[in-house]
């Protein structure tokens, strides 16, 4: 029993040495699955799914915990940025218990891999409590939150074994920019044309991811000088915010480095004291809108010593030259795409520093991969 | 001269060897002053500044940075549980270019202890281009969001020296507590009784606060334990969540070692993997509605080998004796007033562990006092 257990394992893993690293490569895959559910691919328009109308609310509140948490983070900016539609975003250990102020028209959305996180859970079925239009976006469709909801949601991802999560979180936000770009269209606040442009856009992120794929072993090389540092920080701006934080979340998870995610214009407000020759600074900036802003956030900590990792796109690589040593260029993408793009290049950097560490990347201490206490 | 401005400084400290210490130990004093801008004495109501009126609006818009930005967080819990007034809250950075969902009858509060701060003025500015309602919580009344806003809010802390806010984090608390109780009865969600009874509560702030001061020779030995760590993390949950981010925020800002805030429940999503034999884990929990569940989240710590440290009142000390070696009781407070007391310990957490460490604390590295850049 014990040689077929180990056989099936190793058939699992395919040519990788971890599920981590198969799970992370899955997603050209992954992503075009979750696609296909959520796009029309003739029409080039969103198939909204059954009961979800966006028209008819005029708030979203989306309540997750860790990694999924920062899915919904994306998505907030999306669902304002594209659909003018306002998003709260908690934290599901603390919106229960906070006497949440609902609107009646609001609408739920919890984000669990599982669909079984005990607080998310509880936090679903105290929205229902109130009475509110829930939905639950999962990646088990035969969870509770799948059955409880009004409205269940898959991602698609197919069984992710890793504990810390990869293409889970990829099509978490996949899946949510997608209904952006639904929602932008139902309230009237895009046209036919845009909302067809945002999907051939969105359908162009498969292959993007492939090519992401291909800087692993730059970001390797990255990883290699990251595994002496005592403490990292990760600098993002607008949706690079969340991918900071997520950033910051899996290299803690699996290397056990002290990594801290931070809004890009909020390290001089108290934590640029910490930062002092040679402590590493991971810069999260394709070239946006922000990246000026982000640029002068990069000069703030290099002028103190810090040694910068820009995790970027072409054009910004080109701007920042002489301002870093250490790029990593990813492919060029749009502001729907990035953030799962620049997610990828986190995701590298978290299992190549775990790797050369030695650490169990797949069952990293202390941690379960759905966690099923409150 | 530089004779006469030694003196000067010497006369301006006191007896406190940092003006963060002096600034610690005035709260008693600014916070009567906060109060007494805000509230009748006798008649024990919220005197609300002119212009202010809670019940023409739907919600409450707070924007800040750093320190203010936890006021802004702590202030939220108040609104939302005493006043039912829904409240989002921003850091300024980003606040300016998410394209925020703005409703029109919102009421846009800046929090600024300088009244300068770049980002947040921007901010500030943004909000009058939509012609929202502003309202700008300043310590300098002659700065220029005080001019700028809709209504100024003084919180009458005094000059502040020391880089790292104290009395005015305090001072902007207690004032936003005020404003969420006559919100909560100029919108009928709280009788004149109860208004009243809250009323009184604020009113015993100042001698709680005496009495927290008193805890300092503790907090002092606690804080020489802390100077080897090389990652300490702060725990809380509901309104000690901002208080847990302050502490940890006020700990890197002078003593430079690496201390992140979190809220309980997020720990075992991740976080919990750095967890090792002797990391120290400042546990803030004052005996309240969220008591017990933040007492498993301790175990939870204390199970991985963290050293616990549990900031509490006396009930709390009692219900977790056996629980952790390390307590300090703090004087019991109510909800309102609980969120300041705990920040007290904070202070003086941060203050010693600085002092032993022998950091320039009223002058740390790499920070400023007014941030006026972006």
């Amino acid at each position: 029993v014990t040689v077929v257990a180990f056989t099936d394992e190793i058939a699992d893993k395919g040519q990788y040495p971890h599920y981590m690293l198969k799970e992370i490569h899955e997603q050209p895959e992954t992503l075009s699955r979750t696609l296909s559910h959520y796009l029309d691919p003739i029409e080039m328009r969103v198939d909204m799914p059954d009961g979800l109308d966006f028209a008819a609310i005029d708030r979203v509140i989306i309540v997750a915990c860790g990694t999924a948490y920062y899915a919904g983070m994306v998505a907030k900016y999306m669902f304002e940025q594209i659909a003018g539609l306002a998003v709260d975003i908690d934290i599901a250990s603390e919106f229960r218990y906070r006497d949440p102020v609902l609107s009646p028209k609001s609408l739920m959305i919890v984000v669990s891999q599982s669909g079984e996180t005990a607080d998310t859970l509880a936090a679903l079925r105290y929205a229902k409590s109130f009475n509110l239009k829930t939905a639950a976006l999962v990646n088990v469709m035969t969870s509770t939150m799948a059955r409880e909801a009004d409205i269940a949601l898959p991602i698609k991802a197919g069984p992710e074994i890793g504990v810390a999560s990869t293409k889970a979180f990829t099509s978490q936000t996949c899946a949510l920019a997608t209904l952006a770009v639904g929602a932008a269209f139902a309230r009237g606040h895009i046209d036919a044309d845009t909302a067809a442009a945002h999907c051939r856009d969105l359908a162009t992120l498969p292959q993007r991811v492939v090519e992401a794929l291909l800087c692993s072993d730059d970001i390797a090389q990255v990883a290699a000088t990251l595994i002496d540092a005592k403490s990292i920080f990760f600098l993002g701006r607008g949706p690079m915010v969340p991918i900071a934080l997520e950033g910051a979340l899996k290299l803690k998870e699996i290397s056990y480095i002290h990594a801290e995610g931070y809004a890009a214009g909020e390290l001089k407000h108290g934590p640029i004291a910490l930062i002092e020759t040679g402590t590493p600074v991971i810069i999260i900036a394709p070239d946006d809108a922000l990246f000026e802003k982000t640029v002068s956030n990069l000069q703030e900590v290099a002028a103190r010593g810090a040694r910068i990792i820009l995790l970027t796109d072409a054009k910004g690589a080109d701007a920042a030259k002489g301002l870093s040593k250490t790029i990593v260029t990813l492919p060029t993408a749009t502001p729907l795409c990035a953030p799962i793009i620049q997610a990828i290049g986190q995701q590298l950097l978290a299992y190549h520093t775990a790797v050369t560490l030695g650490t169990d990347v797949d069952q990293p201490r202390n941690l379960a991969k759905s966690v099923t206490v409150e």
